[in-house]
């Protein structure tokens, strides 16, 4: 499916949006990719992200998945608008191990007020690489309501 | 529900596994209360955790969440067995604002291989307590796999 | 939780919404109880709604949990508006036999466009009652789109 | 992604469990398509199927959506076992209206134990075709556990 922006300004809107979430930056998350329906985040691995087991937590996992569904749909919102999870289920199908993270979130259904999308999250090891989640996310806009601070 | 634990040491088992999960220092999370069937989590706020607008991020929300829904799993699982998280799906129903959340995980349907967890998170603000997400998490069981390190 | 209907004829509002689904009168489904935020949708064992098993078909599991979550969520709503069911996510949890499903939802959060709820389904099997199916659903107010038929 | 199913009878196994289960008899849904890891399952229309706008009930889009990955799955299961929903979610991204619904479930992830599939289905209208719903479920391999009855 390939989808067409209403918002010529949209990928600077999306990475400043992201820019300004420090969770992401705690974490170390790059937003990588920003097209139409598209955004990729990647998580490169450090043995503080690890579970018990030096896998990268499937809390990671999750964060990752869902920002990165969630900047797919922002970037086909309204200039004006804001961004929220409403809500998303995601399978852990892999052990996530390895140097990095890539997510991957693809906008399936977008809508005025509701849009959903799907996410895979692949674990690259060497040269391998594997999908180790998958999920199904919907997002709700907020129109009239911009996500940059007023100034 | 009330469920006994087959194993009496289920709760430093719980509390040791939890303490290896460096992400879970890394967010400053602290494993609360472990009885059988049931663990909370608890996450006290600093910006570093937030989104754009001042709230804890959903990915932690969602993050404390799995770890309450899998700990609770795993109190009620035999000694030599680790946990992990097939799937989880949850609704965020309220911005996640304030000076803590607190996720509590419930076993709904223990099993030998399958563990079925419901999850509610809440956020408390000075006085108040809203209930910010809630969530429905899937564990499997690895028997003869204990989760603590060799040696 | 419980909620005020802000619709004094929601009741019958519900009721005859259910009464023109032709699905549920195919498998045999009855809305029994209708209350603020709450709806219980019963269907009476009979080998048609079977899987090769003779237990009642997950699909039919679903379905009623479905309608209870959704006519929970619907009663809650203004009067000249119409429910979707946005998405949901359920748990199988035990096998669904005997004589009777009983399914409830509940509304955990109202909104102006978005419910989120929670529906059980149980299995009554001579005296007994075993909850074979949980879930968590979100449901959209489609408002000034009365669900009765113009005329 | 393409697999390899490990019983050679597999397509024989798959149809045959499928026409034991008499609810997809009463909602008069057909199996078409058996391939490893790939099941179609197709509704044509009636309005017994319907909800109170003439649409293909939302419980109908999610029980052929669940037949259709639970008979992916199970299409790579070994002879002697027998395979049970875990779980699943779906989004209703469309309505769900025309002369047929076609469901095709994928599997996205074999296992000895678990298998995750993915569904969609489609609404075909006079010549155009509707993706209404996508999910993301699952389920689980009862080895040793044949689907026929004894004889």
């Amino acid at each position: 499916m390939s989808f067409q922006a209403t918002d010529p300004g949209f990928e600077a809107r999306v990475r400043a949006s992201f820019g300004r979430q420090a969770a992401m930056k705690l974490i170390g998350a790059v937003l990588t990719r920003v097209e139409p329906g598209i955004a990729t985040v990647e998580l490169p691995y450090r043995a503080e992200l690890g579970q018990q087991h030096g896998f990268f937590h499937g809390g990671m996992v999750a964060m990752i998945g869902d920002a990165a569904a969630g900047y797919a749909a922002y970037s086909l919102f309204p200039a004006d608008s804001s961004v929220l999870t409403v809500e998303f289920k995601l399978n852990l199908i892999a052990p996530a191990g390895g140097e990095r993270l890539v997510a991957t979130g693809r906008v399936k259904k977008p809508g005025r007020t509701l849009t959903i999308c799907e996410f895979e999250v692949v674990a690259h090891k060497g040269g391998s690489a594997t999908v180790c989640a998958v999920g199904l996310e919907t997002l709700i806009c907020l129109a009239g309501r911009p996500d940059a601070p007023a100034g």
